[in-house]
């Protein structure tokens, strides 16, 4: 089963980002190419039917599976970045962490009104980066279409804070 | 042709990162899954026969094609990044840049002697980055099997600081 074989290639690492935290490694994964091929293949099969119109990969983890699984899905993709390293004229939001705030961005124009777009990124953990996504897309006048994400730690509760925007929520793997 | 078709899609941006610098921004070339799918079937085209062991993608435009580069052919992938950022124990590696000078790293393991790498990222410039990727390989006993880049800048002579590693250095598309 894909979930196993993606939580045998994780990798705990103790006290990183700081101390206390123990931090899910997901490179190991890109060590085997096979399992890479079949957790995007399931990640665009679960969102193939879902009439999404744009995907979005948030930095700079959802960079790696982002622009293969937009392009399984055959649509377009954009990077959602922090603030000051896309080029050309942006669109932000400010969100809360646990210390202080972050801002994200997205380049202008790329959402348009009543486009479906799905949001990628490595680990759903508290859920504000995600939650901070799907504001960009609201405030363009977009819909969130969804969620997708590798790794879900559930005992964070990020799910909760996702569902008002979307009830597409998907995972490959969850502690 | 597809070096038409990906200059067609490159953005120029004037006076980004800083006043009088002509960014070429990439991001334009996701919004096209077919282009996207062309390029990376010629850039794993190019490096199929050259007997590559490992796929290495810089942070954080060569995680875009990085993974799947790797994936087409059929080899395991590790990210470069910038210090601190990989949350296991990794090798670094110190270089020059126009003021200052920046580090970056892979995780410790993941280059064997012997080993035959490919340096992936989105841009050759100067080649700064791409000749530390170089030196990271080196330094763990690796051969340099190459580079790949999405755009070459040939005005600003990348090109001759990489030849010293490996004769093979592949582009899509060069100003």
């Amino acid at each position: 089963m894909i979930e196993e074989r993606i939580k045998s290639a994780v990798r705990d690492v103790p006290d990183f980002p700081s101390p206390g935290i123990l931090f899910k490694d997901i490179t190991p994964i890109f060590l085997d190419p096979q399992l890479c091929k079949d957790m995007v293949a399931e990640m665009s099969g679960f969102y193939r039917d879902k009439s999404i119109d744009l995907v979005i990969g948030v930095e700079s983890r959802g960079f790696f599976f982002g622009l293969e699984l937009a392009k399984l899905l055959n649509l377009p993709f954009a990077p959602v970045r922090k603030k000051g390293k896309l080029p050309a004229e942006t669109v932000s939001v400010n969100y809360d962490l646990e210390y202080g705030s972050a801002v994200i961005e997205i380049h202008k124009g790329i959402i348009k009104p009543g486009m479906k777009v799905l949001v990628h990124d490595d680990l759903l953990a508290t859920g504000g980066t995600a939650a901070a996504a799907a504001e960009l897309i609201l405030m363009q006048g977009g819909i969130v279409g969804g969620f997708d994400f590798i790794v879900e730690l559930s005992f964070l509760n990020g799910r909760d804070k996702l569902l008002r925007y979307s009830e597409n929520i998907h995972n490959l793997a969850g502690w």
